[in-house]
């Protein structure tokens, strides 16, 4: 067992190079060179085609087609907001589970939408081109407009949009053209039990024992959609040792980031977001522990930001328990000495200024923005699109440019319901946070009370006051424009319009003192390490259309034997092991077909595919295009792939597609969705 | 996942105190403060009477009478050496288990000694008074004669022994009078698949699926002994958090060591012991490799090498890979502060001065000793008890008193089988490593090839020509003392006479110029120990009867939620998890029996009582003293054990009694001993 780890220790301390298996590479640009060689698989334009056009983007998280009728396979954790928002108290679909045995059971999800990538092409000439002269402002300002300017010109069909990406940073820009679905309808989900069975502790774990998948349908015009590729399913899954790929859509990850930048968000950005995971998560249970309502109400939330605590915890730590930022140093020495004399200017250093700029402000920045979620966060949306609006697209913040609005416009009208004791526990968490992390006089804390001296009691009133929990009424405000927004008493209206003027401050220093110098250090930076070692690297992800590979494959947890996959006897293992205690109970459905499943059935598997948060739904495929996994979620280690990908024990988690069907046979009896699965 | 591993190193940075559960305890100086204000316990003397005459000491290692027929549990890999001396190559009960449905169908085991604690006397005053005058080699003579007197003096009734046994280091000296046993019958033993099912990846290691138990019976004068007191069998097991004890024989701690010594083991010795170890795996697996007779014939001897490799790893990775050598420089300081003054001498300076000398021969004591295992070793123990047995008690070499003679004669004449292909491979390792480590022209060397040039040629035919493989050829050596050893001329016997003075030169440098003046050292260390920090430190262990105690409680391992317990059906998990390949296959009897067997059956679970090698086969008990489990193994955090106890991820590993007797009944269909066991 040990002596795993002193050569994992070992193998630590080489330079950071590309791994094996590393990368989330772009449909456009695939690593033909180190597939070839590594797996002597060659895949041809219309197989990566086959593979991009089955790949869904379900509210920002990952899917697939597996149906030629529009199904659609994703996680639990991803479906949940939407079984959530279908949810009442007297039908808590979270907890009993959903199943739509036709298509007119099917319920259409809340404010979710979903798109498919169908176009790609390289706009970096254009851009650069038309931001190449002027002050960092400027530069900035005409980037913007440029951006603005080709997703207006880029034509797109009825139903598609268009949106320019970014590419390493800044260094390259791609115009990607997808098509859009607004209508997506809950046709499966298990028990919240079966899907996230270990809970928070066995989150972002393995070996592990969970059911976490649904189905979606993706409509349009009130017609399930054909879609132009789906994936075949394949029952057996994948072999150990088997060459696989995952198509999705990975959040962020930061591997191109200086060694001071990984500094800052270890000093600075994430013990902020650490800190305010806490405090939510505190508040929130406090409020879920108050009534079995509350806690229905408050179940995703929580989900989401222990979710995000832990992972965000697991990233931090990789930061601070390893050597990963001494190796960053390292690599960083070895390419400025590489290249020193060939770089204009000295980007290490302006980086080294812009953190310096952000460091004192990064209190008050992490407050000022609205949190997306609320009411308070609906409000302050309509607030800003009001304004936004009369400006031309160009000169609008990002997340206001037309290629962006009816998605935006879609999800503020939505019929999600909103609960005002929840939200009333939310803001007043966020009043505690400003106070004790800002103070009672800071222009933030005093807008956020209205200037009242009681702002508990402000926010209080505030929520039990405001109509914006009424989809109409945001509908009102929103086709109202900027005259509804400035003739509103709303009182959450009100308080957004307090509060706009020091978030705009915030967007503004951050899209114009932050991300536009740090594209230009990046760019020059990007080059030098092309100079120098050439193009094996993929584009950080930035929540777009991605795949990566790896193999099917265990590992050595600390001197434990961690074995590829897991089975069905595992979960009956892992549940009495714990004496049946929650968070280790069984759902009741499972509990009651124990005797009728196979206890060797696959369970769930790792695999070497780099993947980050956002992978979430996405499907594994083998070498013919097949089916044979359901990514949803990364063991440990997996969450330092936000920083560097090391080839080592980091793993993404799978569903294995026997296990989705046995339970859907077995558990769930939902035959119907069985056969259209399998094609029949 | 990851706080949890923040939260283990910052307790890594307390002070080396004495920890809750901490302690490997003699039965005359119970821990009963600390029981009583932790668990409310007060365990009274006949508790404590009943719980050490049902402990076993058995061929060194631990069990337990668990009928009043003299019925006795321990583990399969503790009686493994008498289940492969039974078997040949026709009946290998080691692959295929045993079992003896009635008495006479038990088979004695070769050589195999039980013996049970009976008395304890405080004998350091003696001692002390006998050896306080002289040199330090004078000294060391009066000890060993004083001891040996003791012994003499201590009349022990028919089949019993007695024996000093050494505590804290030469603080303190006990008399042990042991009823000793040397007819011991195998009863049961499962398929060695069964028992170590996992193999050496999940040695040492936890979650586990081990069904490591065996039972053999206690004879005297061909008959079951009536023991005084045995354990009352309780299926039901622990419940989580409840407090247990074990009593057994850990082998030796080096809790008091000092931080010098600490760092002689991790520079000097465990480095010696793990590349020893290595390389004599490497040979027998080799061997192994050649039939499969061999590998039968290497079996245990394989088990025992990888066993001892992966603890002396354990141990030495808690030195070189953690702060506990840090914290021991750190708390060494601090006595020292506290004993400025009162402390006669510089016993921390004496200490580093004898491994000043110690340093530069290591290699070659290591090697200057007759490996006790093969014929070579039976050889030397001929030679050398024919010379020690003419001298006065007191003055032999302490492994020859008398009251020691009546165990080693035993084991030198039992019947168990000696493989002379086997044979050869490990002598032939033993001069490669000589010609390797030493040199050919050492003297070590040049006497171990009888001083010819082609030494693997000369051993090969010693190995051939020995009649030692013969008990009775044995029998006639013992018996015709040194002048029958003067005459011999079998090979081995030469060969052991001609490395009979360098073995001896280096025991008698261990002895006088090693454990003497440590001891000289030790004691005014442990007195001043004693001073500053008062008398809640348990002794080393010494390989004597201790107990511990501690409670059933899972772990966090590096971010998993470790269960207390596992289940039949994780047993089924674990093997389908790894495709059923080697050593996650499945003793046939236990696929067969699959689908008789509850999944949710216990199987084996961890402790937080303080253990160590040695332990294995040790009873756990409850409150009123049943059997609640079988001691088999630790976590890898146990390995630290010899030098710490943490109270933080360390573990014992037990057998669940409940899996034993579901074994038994139905996989096995032993009902005979199922019967007994139960006490019916």
């Amino acid at each position: 067992m040990k002596p795993t780890r002193i050569a994992s220790l070992l193998a630590l301390t080489l330079p950071l190079a590309a791994h094996a298996d590393e990368g989330m590479w772009t449909f456009d640009t695939p690593p033909l060179t180190a597939l070839a060689s590594q797996y002597k698989f060659k895949p041809d334009a219309s197989w990566l085609e086959g593979l991009r056009l089955a790949a869904v983007n379900l509210g920002g998280a990952s899917a697939s087609f597996v149906s030629k009728n529009g199904l659609v396979l994703t996680n639990h954790h991803v479906a949940l907001g939407c079984v959530q928002d279908l949810s009442d108290a007297a039908h808590d679909f979270v907890k009993k589970g959903f199943s739509a045995a036709t298509l007119s059971a099917e319920r259409r999800c809340p404010g979710l939408e979903a798109t498919v990538l169908v176009g790609i092409e390289d706009v970096t000439a254009r851009i650069r081109a038309a931001s190449a002269q002027g002050s960092e402002t400027e530069r900035a300002a005409a980037r913007r407009a440029e951006i603005a300017a080709i997703e207006k010109d880029c034509k797109a069909a009825p139903g598609q949009s268009c949106k320019v990406v970014t590419l390493y940073q800044g260094a390259a820009y791609h115009l990607y053209r997808s098509e859009r679905y607004d209508d997506v309808r809950l046709v499966f989900a298990p028990e919240f039990q079966a899907a996230f069975f270990g809970g928070d502790p066995d989150n972002f774990v393995y070996p592990r024992y969970a059911y976490d998948m649904s189905l979606v349908r993706v409509y349009r015009d009130g017609k399930p959609v054909k879609p132009k590729s789906w994936l075949r399913w394949n029952d057996a899954g994948p072999t150990e040792g088997e060459l696989l790929f995952v198509a999705g859509h990975p959040g962020r990850t930061q591997r191109l980031l200086t060694a001071s930048q990984l500094g800052f968000l270890r000093d600075v950005t994430n013990p902020l977001r650490l800190a305010a995971y806490e405090r939510r998560i505190k508040a929130l249970k406090a409020f879920a522990a108050s009534s079995p309502e509350a806690a229905r109400r408050a179940a995703d939330s929580i989900f989401g930001l222990e979710n995000g605590y832990k992972s965000t915890r697991g990233a931090q730590d990789s930061l601070v328990t390893t050597d990963l930022l001494a190796r960053k140093v390292e690599a960083e020495k070895t390419l400025r000495a590489k290249s020193a004399g060939k770089v204009e200017g000295d980007p290490w250093a302006e980086v080294d200024a812009v953190l310096a700029k952000a460091a004192p402000r990064a209190k008050a920045d992490a407050l000022q923005s609205f949190d997306r979620q609320g009411l308070l966060g609906i409000a302050g949306h309509l607030v800003q699109l009001a304004a936004e609006r009369n400006k031309p697209n160009g000169e609008r913040l990002p997340e206001y440019r037309d290629a962006l609005l009816p998605r935006l416009t879609g999800s503020l009208t939505a019929t999600a319901p909103y609960y005002k004791d929840l939200e009333q526990v939310l803001l007043l968490d966020r009043l505690d946070q400003a106070t004790s992390e800002l103070g009672a006089d800071h222009p933030y804390t005093k807008a956020l009370t209205g200037n009242r001296a009681d702002g508990k009691a402000y926010l209080t009133q505030a929520i039990a006051q405001t109509k914006l929990d009424d989809p109409a009424e945001r509908r009102r405000l929103l086709d109202g424009g900027a005259a509804a927004i400035a003739a509103s008493s709303d009182p959450l209206i009100v308080l957004a319009r307090a509060l706009d003027p020091l978030v705009r401050e915030t967007r503004h220093f951050e899209e114009d003192e932050q991300v536009a110098p740090l594209a230009r250090a990046a760019e020059r930076i990007e080059a030098a390490r092309y100079a120098a070692f050439g193009s094996s690297v993929a584009p950080d992800a930035t929540g777009t259309l991605r795949f990566s590979y790896g193999t099917a494959r265990g590992y050595d947890w600390y001197g434990f034997t961690v074995p590829w996959k897991t089975t069905v006897a595992g979960l009956f293992d892992r549940s009495s092991s714990f004496d049946g205690k929650t968070p280790f109970d069984l759902a009741p459905k499972w509990k009651a077909a124990q005797k009728k499943l196979d206890p060797a059935t696959p369970m769930d598997y790792v695999l070497t595919a780099d993947i980050v948060g956002g992978n979430s739904g996405s499907p594994v495929v083998n070498r013919q295009g097949e089916l044979v996994g359901l990514i949803f979620d990364g063991n440990p280690s997996s969450l330092a792939n936000y920083y560097v990908y090391g080839d080592r024990t980091e793993r993404a988690l799978a569903v294995h597609p026997k296990l989705i069907t046995e339970g859907l046979d077995k558990v769930y009896g939902a035959k119907a969705v069985l056969r259209e699965l399998r094609g029949r």
